[in-house]
């Protein structure tokens, strides 16, 4: 198994309906992008204040399997929507998982 | 269900030695906190620059089932002994997550 994982800080401004937005979007993917085998994405519980504000773990069969993901039109439709210019910080790992 | 999730940048200086020894010892925690549902973590595969270096996934029955977690004595000094002090950056999200 192949995961990738990324965070997001929320921009100054960005408002609650835009990440309703930005999380009903995230859960369309499953349906679009047909290498993705597990998809949890959820908001920050906010137990820590220094935690971040978002998080995606999303897996794969393998590395090719991500890349297929990463450059797939719909999430870069996704990604330029909701995320870019409206973040203030961006931080992911991806990373093989053993025995999958 | 209730996730964990971490990041880290190790810190400049910090060998494939303490990364093998840190890897090691996060493989011991769900033999000792009795809370954990599921953990996996693993090194990034470095196929972005731009990524951190290290994530941790960890799920829980619920909030209550992290701070177990969070607060265990062995988790405490796997922290104290291979991440603080050890990492540039660390960034956490936690969250809760549909249908479990």
């Amino acid at each position: 198994m192949f995961r990738h994982v990324v965070m997001f800080q929320w921009a100054d401004g960005v408002d609650d309906a835009h990440i309703a937005a930005a999380s009903a979007a995230l859960s369309t993917m499953p349906d679009k992008v047909d290498t993705i085998r597990s998809y949890v994405h959820g908001r920050d519980a906010e137990l820590s204040p220094a935690n971040a504000d978002y998080v995606v773990v999303a897996d794969f069969d393998d590395a090719d399997g991500f890349a297929v993901y990463r450059d797939h039109p719909d999430h870069v439709a996704l990604v330029q929507q909701f995320i870019a210019g409206h973040t203030s910080l961006r931080l992911a790992v991806q990373h093989h998982v053993d025995g999958g």
